[in-house]
């Protein structure tokens, strides 16, 4: 989980050993992985250009594959955005979706408490063991008995300052639709809204006053497009009509386990099968599985071993080449 | 003046020498009476449907042919509303737009302020001689010393409620198009806006948070698709391409009135001439000017001596019939 193709810097290589030391660790932890092709990688986020390989969860995990929006905003949020992401939030969770935030301070700890139980996913900068701000650890711990938080980075991972935006994409890929609550003109909030919409996602701003600095960022997006948001009714009228489209995901071959545990842990023939397959051209994750005749998950645990042996590159599309 | 297309209710129907009294006395209180089809006649409000036939003026009245843009809001306005009136208004008239609005408390009056002398025209719901609200008198005596108010209605005409949505299709029509500050959810400036659309005028308005009632009409408009303002650029963008496509009007005989006093006092067989040319079918006022070979000035007078006798039918688009 040390190297990926958004991450720049030398390669972090360890053995498959340290690996499958660093897996069960996190499992001993209450965290459960998420492998791109699995039943349980949420959906929309499979259809971005650029998926992590693996997403590493904790809490409900089901959540993450429910029709999930978005609310997210400034830090330094004002009491009447606090209290509008609340109710937002609290509308949205009752019309049944989940929602998205970054367990940020201001905004998106406020979508995130009003939304509390009724499916609420902390999308995080760093590790599941590096929790960021520090003091809504807290917060998170009540996020995690009800509803869920996601990773794609190591367990340690200490969060730096570029690892913000490149989560920010995680948090508008997992959605339908992102609301902007309250933005200054540059802030991290700008950043989802932009990746939203290079990901097709819908973007959805709330207004405020011209001499409020704080919506100085909102009003640009109105001004660039973005669906003016007062109550959740706005949103639904969005999302409802997407939804009932359906997911649109690509044809997917059906889950080969049987019920039951499900095995991850390759037998080295289907190790060699996988790789056999693999060169420098980009290949489907699903052809791998289907060629290889294993499961998602077997695919998933070599391809990752790979990665963390810096064998792997990842393309857009859920493609895949040796290096 | 006392019957209007718009205006319900039994005619009141005066002798020609009452109406040359009311005239006589408003001129000798400052006021000029610009009739349509004349020169001096707002050329965006004779695009209208149901243009007045006759505009009793105050102060500089070749503001009312200037680019225009109205700048209207609540009474009940904000501090943040008012200021930011103030600062559109005040940079929109350094643009060269002549500011129009109609005398109201709140974000009427600061727009007025803050464009005197650059251009400000007060648009009454009753006569010159009965100025609502009363204690606005001295702001009116103010935009008279440099810039204009106008009224459609006899000088001592009380307003009713029933003539502010009136007056207000004149503040649009007026305008290239109209700026809402601050609107509660059902509000006076939400007529006004209905009425620019309807003239296809440019609607614009301010936006504020969902928790201000005083936005709720703004945030309305928006979400309607009126073009969000949060500086005077947003709207010189939308109206410089509409400035320079010309105004677009009808094509209209040259003045033919000599340099100097302008004759307005019809000869019996001018009168005759004009009332021999008009019927019960609908006709332009150009073609009444320009078959009766008299004067717009004197055709005005024709048409406002048959309106008074309740023989005068107005038409959209600067038509007329007999009764």
């Amino acid at each position: 989980m040390a190297r990926r193709g958004g991450a720049s810097g030398p390669a972090r290589i360890c053995s498959p050993e340290a690996a499958a030391a660093e897996l069960k660790t996190a499992r001993s932890r209450g965290i459960e992985f998420v492998a791109l092709g699995e039943p349980d990688y949420p959906p929309r986020l499979q259809m971005t250009d650029d998926p992590p390989p693996l997403l590493a969860a904790r809490g409900q995990v089901s959540i993450l594959t429910r029709p999930l929006v978005a609310v997210v905003g400034s830090r330094n949020a004002s009491a009447a955005g606090v209290k509008f992401a609340e109710r937002l939030a609290r509308e949205l969770g009752k019309a049944g979706f989940g929602i998205v935030s970054g367990l940020a301070r201001g905004i998106d700890a406020a979508a995130h408490r009003a939304s509390l139980g009724s499916g609420t996913i902390a999308v995080l900068a760093g590790g599941h063991d590096r929790i960021y701000p520090p003091e809504h650890a807290d917060l998170l711990e009540t996020i995690l008995a009800e509803d869920a938080a996601v990773s794609e980075m190591p367990l340690t991972w200490e969060p730096r300052a570029r690892d913000f935006p490149r989560r920010n994409r995680l948090i508008s890929g997992l959605s339908l639709g992102v609301v902007i609550v309250e933005a200054a003109r540059r802030s991290g909030s700008l950043i989802t809204a932009r990746l939203a919409g290079e990901q097709g996602r819908e973007v959805f701003a709330v207004p405020g006053s011209p001499l409020d600095p704080r919506a100085e960022g909102t009003n640009g997006l109105l001004k660039q497009g973005a669906t003016l948001v007062t109550e959740a009714a706005d949103v639904i009228a969005v999302l409802e009509p997407i939804l009932g489209r359906g997911l649109d995901l690509p044809a997917q071959e059906p889950a080969r386990e049987a019920p039951g545990p499900i095995e991850t842990e390759p037998g080295e023939d289907q190790r060699s099968r996988i790789i056999a397959l693999m060169g420098p051209t980009p290949t489907a994750i699903d052809d791998l599985v289907r060629l290889s005749q294993t499961s998602p998950a077997i695919v998933r645990t070599v391809l990752l071993e790979l990665e963390i042996a810096g064998r792997l590159e990842r393309h857009g599309g859920g493609l895949v080449s040796l290096l």
